[in-house]
């Protein structure tokens, strides 16, 4: 690895709990393996401190960092410059500091998009499920319109969410061709009919992640019914802990294709990289590595 | 060397400049050789930028960090507590962050004394010469007083850094055994017969440093009189680029031992990398490396 000297740019990580975070291992190699002047590192904040840390950042000269849960929504709102996907999601978790000046971005919408493409899937014209309105799935809406996927029908509990999500719809729907519409997730009914009639589900919460892996977002009884979950729709999880979710499992076994969170996480931070160093991260490499 | 993870604790060093800084290179390698979960980077920040960046790095949670000029004399103002040295000398180059506790030392005198020692002078108990009352002189002289050096003249110009000096001497004259006076560098009579009676002279000013290097603190016609400069005098410099000083060269050509700053600038580092891993510096493997 390129020795570390006095001109080694630093990047990194700003969430709470970011310990065991795969991105210090994925930034770090792809530097070495393109042999680039940079560094990534994990730092335990939360928004109580995002603040102070940033302006230091800003003063440190870093080149940018990533934003992870629970500061994604706090980081747009202290940008100077925000990507359309930031603009319209409300988050960002990546930042790029061009001479100070901090321009905010959410990759996680394109590490999603590119990652169905990389299991096969073109989504270009089709219609998608989009379950949860959070900081990823607002991220995942925003591509998937702008990457002109035809129709997206996202539901949502009553969360404190769902009234910012209605103002996302309405922003897609007016500056994309996109026809997105939001409805109640306790919308048995208008679910089902949705379900029945989807190309792809992706499953947008942290419904069923690692150590509650016995819940499902989805009733077991739909699965039994090849009118609602037919074999052809591909069901998807932002979810990579566990590998494979009780969703992706119940899904599998009712004959659908199915893919995790775990290359989405690769390439939202390959587009990351890409923002800090205008270089391609070498996914193939780091994906036989650490993925 | 041990990967870099989400548990790597960063160090650093602020100040401006800075990219030319062999400090990456010896507490990096030290890390390696330690396997010890850290590392190093520089960060260009002079005063405008410190308060700033020093609560960003707070709130990071960095182990500490290191400062070179121009931030030693206000991170002595920053800091939460401070090591006696800093707090007679005013300055700060090492800190140490204890859960958002700031505690400020100076290692440059510790540097500079071990330096002595290995270039074989025990200075226990002889007279000093110390030229300059800057930064880099005020901690040499604090350290050199704490570590029973009898006697101390120092001789500065009259510049900004004079009347805090001489608050420095009397702190050191109430608080130690050791024997400090001030002295305008611009009496030469009192320069020369101290000279004559020292032990040791150090230069502690800049004068003489790269690109500067046809300037000499001491005027040629004391080295051609050896009731001045005297061969048993040990003549050292804190300046290390070039290796060489005039100084030492003319020094040396009278006859005398001399000493650059190399050793002190790895043993400042040495002792900074004590403080916040609780280890000893590898020094002899970091001084065949880079030194």
């Amino acid at each position: 690895m390129k020795e570390l000297t006095g001109t080694t740019l630093l990047t990194g990580l700003l969430g709470k709990p970011v310990k065991h975070s795969k991105s210090p291992l994925m930034h770090n190699k792809a530097f070495e393996l393109l042999d680039l002047d940079y560094r990534y590192l994990c730092f335990e904040v939360d928004t109580d401190g995002l603040k102070t840390a940033i302006e230091g950042l800003r003063t440190l000269g870093v080149r940018g960092f990533n934003l992870t849960m629970p500061n994604k929504n706090l980081m747009c709102e202290l940008c100077d410059k925000l990507d359309i996907g930031s603009e319209i999601s409300g988050a960002v978790n990546t930042v790029v500091n061009d001479n100070g000046v901090f321009t905010g971005y959410t990759t996680d919408g394109v590490g999603f998009m590119r990652a169905a493409k990389d299991a096969g899937h073109d989504l270009t014209g089709k219609k998608m499920v989009l379950l949860g309105a959070g900081g990823v799935a607002s991220a995942i809406l925003v591509q998937a319109a702008l990457d002109k996927v035809a129709e997206i029908k996202v539901f949502s509990i009553r969360d404190q969410f769902f009234s910012r999500a209605e103002g996302i719809v309405d922003q897609i729907n007016n500056k994309t061709s996109c026809k997105v519409s939001l409805y109640d997730f306790d919308d048995e009914s208008l679910f089902k009919t949705a379900l029945s009639e989807a190309d792809i589900l992706v499953n947008g919460t942290s419904v069923g992640m690692s150590p509650k892996v016995d819940a499902c977002i989805i009733k077991d009884e739909y699965f039994k019914d090849s009118s609602i979950i037919k074999p052809s729709l591909v069901v998807s999880d932002v979810i990579y802990e566990p590998a494979e979710t009780k969703l992706l499992r119940l899904a599998k076994e009712a004959g659908c294709s199915t893919f995790n969170g775990m290359y989405m996480l690769l390439y939202q931070g390959a587009e990351s990289f890409r923002l800090w160093t205008g270089k391609e991260m070498p996914t193939d490499t780091i994906k036989e590595l650490y993925f």
